[in-house]
């Protein structure tokens, strides 16, 4: 990715100027805590470079990336929270620094913060009343992708339909409305929206496929390989297998299963790639990858579409 | 309250229909459990009446009031997670009917929903936009107040000012963006703005501080009477006696003490009185109730001024 290091730096220090209010002094360090940690913030650049490659200026964009970033930080601090997770990003959670009661509360002012943002965007109030509108929505399906993936953990039965609507709305909704919004903030057609909406969500799909497949096959993505399969995580690999595998009932039987071995792990990952389930979701973050070059086809070429092809590219190539 | 009935119905019917979402039902029943369970509706009313008494269509104010409905339902659901309150209207709180993870989410979605809601509003985008601005920034200062707050338990001075500053944020902040947002959706200048934007957050402050008294002397406003004192709440009452009663030593060592017996609770009471804490704090309330009136006074005269006005005696005259 160093081919965005420019703009995550642009990103990461235009973010904190957005973040300026002190007191109360612990509500507005949990609430800076995540945001001053820096990220790879692929969501504010999606925007940036959606907005230029639509022929408008990629700096109007930024806003409504910041509060984008910070919608996803409000996500991560609540999810955090639900999940009983103690580490992000190496340091201890928000919950796990401040306090729960503090960890919501900067979750929802973060939250609160986002909307603020969108409004300060320069463009026509038309296209504001827009974005608001699409930040909102976007985030209630968040929620709504959050409480699917909840619930499958308690689901014996979860569909190959589930788990992508799943992360359709828990993960790539996000890059979908990155893209879409920084068209709309570049004023250009219907017809481009469009194509960088599906540009966006095909990617968000690509990324997070690719996430559960590094997993199994990958360096780690800041976890442990194979913590998916160690949680009893329903990813799309499991699902597959659990269809198609002629071991399914040794895989139920140790997917997953408390203090795993590193025997059983590795006699999963053998049952996985027996069942071609590996291969299966590869592919398929490959196939997302490639749609989403198409859709930008509907461009005219610049700089900015050629970046918005590496990303597509990155999401299905990167080691972790 | 009894005129204000018709308004309350109105609204009760009105909230559900922006309240449709269904999957996934657990999250979707959380999301509807409190908004469903009625209430007295006055921030909406308020937005409805002020909207007219400015000289526009009330009726254009009730999207934006139900916004801030939502709002206030979803800071009731996160606060009682944070206060651990497993009672809310006299049934079970949200995270303990459906568990704290879909509560966290519940609220969540409320909060995005009520952005979503605000768009929808049947007015010019500029001002769409300011009311967005208004309702962001608005409920941050609450997570700030709700923060404020939690941090006055721990400590063992809270002075007048903070405690004035935490109310304003946690409580009054509202009822002025109820007010002056009607008044924006109405078209009015910036005087009648302002007018009514203080209207709103002095009959907040009033409502507020008329809570704490009625703890003390009412008949209950939904919790035994006194339970503020149980829990050692530094309310006004108790901050004022802080500062000027003779018997400080012993109010110290009652005052929330663990156990209390009805002796004690009296005698706290009876401190309190002779301390003359509780008409301070009236006094202070029904001065806030005056001041509100008197803002109306820069709006001509009409139904919707008198109903206001009544709302502000209503809010130091209530008996719970």
């Amino acid at each position: 990715m160093d081919f965005l290091k420019g703009f995550t730096d642009e990103i990461n220090s235009a973010i904190m100027n957005y973040l300026t209010e002190k007191e109360p002094a612990k509500l507005y360090d949990a609430v800076k805590y995540l945001p001053a940690a820096g990220g790879k913030r692929l969501r504010p650049i999606m925007a940036m470079l959606a907005c230029e490659a639509a022929g408008g200026e990629r700096r109007k964009a930024i806003p409504f990336g910041i509060a984008l970033e910070i919608t996803h930080t409000f996500t991560l601090i609540h999810d955090d929270i639900m999940d009983r997770d103690e580490e992000r990003r190496g340091m201890p959670s928000v919950h796990k620094k401040f306090g729960e009661a503090t960890a919501i509360l900067a979750g929802d002012a973060l939250f609160a913060k986002a909307f603020e943002i969108v409004t300060e965007t320069e463009s026509s109030s038309d296209a504001i009343k827009k974005l608001v509108k699409n930040l909102a929505v976007m985030s209630r399906e968040i929620c709504e992708g959050q409480e699917m993936d909840m619930s499958f953990e308690e689901s014996d039965e979860v569909s190959e339909d589930d788990f992508l609507l799943m992360i359709e709305k828990k993960t790539a909704k996000m890059f979908e409305h990155a893209a879409l919004g920084g068209a709309i903030i570049s004023g250009a057609d219907e017809e481009k929206q469009a194509a960088l909406q599906n540009y966006g969500r095909n990617v968000g799909m690509a990324f997070q496929i690719w996430d559960d497949c590094l997993d199994v096959i990958g360096k780690g993505i800041g976890k442990p390989v194979g913590s998916d399969i160690r949680e009893g995580k329903k990813t799309l690999i499991f699902i597959h297998a659990m269809r198609e595998s002629d071991e399914k009932e040794r895989l139920k039987e140790i997917y997953g299963k408390k203090d795993m071995t590193d025997d059983e792990l590795n006699e999963v990952i053998s049952i996985l790639k027996r069942a071609g389930s590996i291969d299966y979701a590869k592919d398929m973050a490959m196939n997302f990858s490639k749609i989403a070059r198409e859709n930008l086809k509907e461009l005219e070429e610049s700089k900015a579409r050629e970046m918005l092809e590496k990303i597509a590219i990155f999401a299905v190539e990167r080691e972790k």
